[in-house]
C-alpha cells in the first residue's frame, strides 16, 4: 500500500516537497487508538528504542552499583549532540566502572551540533568516541558488562552476551520476534532488527505503564522514562526536537527520535504509545509529525496545544533571516 | 497522481526508506524521450538552473569585460562547498569589477564541506558571504550590474532590473511563464519560480544544443555549459555528485543539483535535457537517480556505464567503516 502524505514542505505558499509515512497510537493492551498507513510492515527502530535497549543496564543493577541517577540514565537513552556536557558525562560513566573511551566500539564522528564541532576545532582538538551521538548508550552497555563480569570486547556484535540481553529485552517489551533475517547494522555498529511499527508503539505504551511487564522490568522502564523526561537536554541537546518536546510538557511526554525518519513517543498519564516512520527517512518530517500526533492525542490540553502546534509547523528562514517557508502538518490524520 | 518509487534505501538487505519522484528526458524540440511520474506539476528549480540564470552575465559582455574564463563562468553556475578555492575565486571576480564581499546580499553560512568549516574554525576565522554556496552566482550578478551601470543595491529583489534580466532569460530558455503567484524565495534570497519539470528539461536541452535560442544566447549557453564541464570542481567540490558525474565523462555531460531533490542534466552530443524532482526533497536520492537516468540514456556507452552505475547505487558505511547499506536504483524506469 502507498502511505499517505503526513507533512507538506512549503516555499512561499506553494508545496515544494512532501513526506509520506505511517503512524500508530495504541495502549499497553495493544488496542489501536489511531493508525495511518501501513503499520504492520517491518521498520528498523534504530535509536528510537534506546530506552528499551537500556533495560539491562538498570535491571542488572549496574546503574545502581555505579551510583547513577537520572542524568546517566537519560544519557544511556540518548542520541545526543556531542556537546561538552554529553561527552563529559559519558566519560564519567565509563570512569566509574573503571573503563575508558578506548573500550568503546561506536566509532568517532564530529559533534552533531555544528557549534560544538566548530568549538572543538577552534580549540585545536579532535573528536573521539565520547562525541559519538550514541556514546551514552555505549557507556551503559560497557557499564553493564563491567558489572556483570562480561568481557566487553566485541560488545557490539549480535552474538555477544550483552546484545543477547538487549535483544531479549526488546523482544519481551515490543512483543515482536527479532529475526536475524531482518537484521541490519546501526550507525554505531550494534545490530538493529526491523519490526512492525505497531510493536514499537506497544513497547512504548508498556514502558510507560509497566502493563504486561514483569515487576522488576516495569520498575526499570519507569525509571528510564522518568529520567529522560527529567533530563531532556541530555537525551538530545540544543535545538533538538526531542529536547524541545519534552521541555514543552515536563514529565508528561517521553519521545525519542530514530534515524531514517522514525519517532517513538509515550504519554504515561493516559497510557499510550506512539510510533511513526516517515517513508523517505526525513528527520525534519518525523519531528513535525510526532508533534502533530501528540497535539491530536492531547487535544484537550489547552496549555500544551499551542506549543505542540508550533513544533508541528516549523518555519524555515534563509541565511538572511527571511521567512521562506516551512513544514505544514494537517489538523487531523486518517 | 502518486509518483513512483525511484530509489530504495537499504540497510542490510532490507528496504529501510524509499524515495518517490518524477523524471523527464526530452530533446530541444520538446519531444519527450522518457517520462516517469507527474512531469507537468510546477516545481521550484532552485539552484539547478543557475547556468540559465548566468546568461545575462555572459550576454551583457560583463564576463568578457572583466576577462573571465571557464573558471569564473563555472563558479557563476555553482552551488559550491565553500572550499578555499571557491571563496577566493568569488572574491577575485568581485575585485575585478571594483566590488567586494560587502556588496553581496546572499547571507553568510559556514562552508558546506565540513572539512572546510572545521579548517576555518581551527584557524580562528569566521565565514563570510564568499563561503555561501551561491557566492559565484552572486558574484556574476554583481559583475553584471557593475558592467551595465545598474545600482546593485537590492539586486536579489524580484523587481530589481538584474532579476528581471534573469527572469527574462529563464522564461525564454525554458518556455515557461514565470508567474508571481508561483514565486518563492530561495536560500540566497533571490526569487525562484515553480515551473513544470518538463520545461526545466527542455531548457537544458536548448542550452546544450542552442536550438530554439537566438544566436547570441545560444553562444552564451554553449560557453556556460562548456565552462562547467571543463571545471567540475568549481561547480560543486570535494565529494559532490555534480563534480563526480562531470569528472566521470569529461565534456560529455552537464549536471546541476538544486535544493529539495532537484537535478537537471544535459547530454550535448545527443541533444537531450533531463530534469527530475524527488518528491520528498532528498538530495541523496536525486544524486543517485540522476546517475541512473544518465546511465539509462547512455546505455550504449560501455566505458561510462560502470562509473554511472556506481554513482546510481552508492554504498553507506558507518563510523567504523562497516558497510551498512546503500541506495539502490532500478535498472529501468517506467
Amino acid at each position: 500500500m502507498t502511505n499517505p502524505v503526513l507533512a507538506d514542505v512549503l516555499r512561499g505558499d506553494q508545496v515544494e516537497s512532501r513526506h509520506r509515512g505511517s503512524v500508530v497510537v495504541c495502549d499497553a493492551s495493544g488496542k489501536t487508538i489511531m493508525a495511518v498507513g501501513d503499520t504492520n510492515k517491518p521498520v528498523f527502530p534504530r535509536s528510537a528504542v534506546k530506552s528499551i535497549q537500556a533495560l539491562p543496564f538498570v535491571e542488572s543493577g549496574a546503574a545502581d552499583a555505579y551510583g547513577f541517577g537520572n542524568r546517566e540514565l537519560a544519557l544511556a537513552c540518548a542520541s545526543h549532540n556531542g556537546e561538552p556536557e554529553h561527552a563529559s558525562l559519558a566519560q564519567s560513566m565509563l570512569e566509574r566502572a573503571g573503563l575508558s573511551e578506548a573500550d568503546m566500539e561506536c566509532g568517532v564522528h564530529w559533534p552533531t551540533l555544528q557549534k560544538s564541532a566548530l568549538d572543538l576545532a577552534s580549540s585545536g582538538r579532535q573528536p573521539n568516541q565520547l562525541h559519538n551521538n550514541c556514546s551514552g548508550k555505549h557507556s551503559g552497555f560497557l557499564c553493564t558488562c563491567a558489572h556483570e563480569g562480561i568481557d566487553p570486547t566485541g560488545y557490539v556484535g549480535a552474538d555477544h552476551r550483552l546484545q543477547e540481553m538487549v535483544r531479549d529485552a526488546m523482544e519481551n517489551v515490543t512483543g515482536a520476534k527479532h529475526d536475524p533475517a531482518h537484521r541490519g547494522t546501526d550507525g554505531c555498529s550494534i545490530p538493529t532488527y526491523a519490526i512492525p511499527l505497531k510493536n514499537m508503539a506497544l513497547g512504548f505504551a508498556r514502558m510507560a505503564t509497566g502493563e504486561g511487564l514483569a515487576p522488576q522490568r516495569a520498575a526499570a522502564a519507569k525509571r528510564l522514562f522518568e529520567a529522560c523526561m527529567a533530563e531532556p537536554f541530555l537525551v538530545a541537546g540544543t535545538d533538538r526536537a526531542d529536547t524541545k518536546l519534552m521541555q514543552a510538557a515536563p514529565g508528561k511526554i517521553m519521545v525519542k527520535i530514530g534515524a531514517e525518519g522514525v519517532f517513538c513517543a509515550a504519554i504515561p498519564s493516559i497510557g499510550v504509545g506512539i510510533a511513526l516512520k516517515c517513508d523517505d527517512g526525513a528527520a525534519r518530517a518525523a519531528e513535525a509529525i510526532v508533534a502533530r500526533v501528540l497535539e491530536i492525542v492531547l487535544r484537550d490540553d489547552k496549555d500544551l496545544g499551542p506549543k505542540l502546534k508550533a513544533l508541528a509547523n516549523p518555519v524555515f528562514r534563509n541565511w538572511n533571516g527571511i521567512e521562506v517557508g516551512g513544514i505544514r502538518t494537517p489538523e487531523a490524520y486518517a
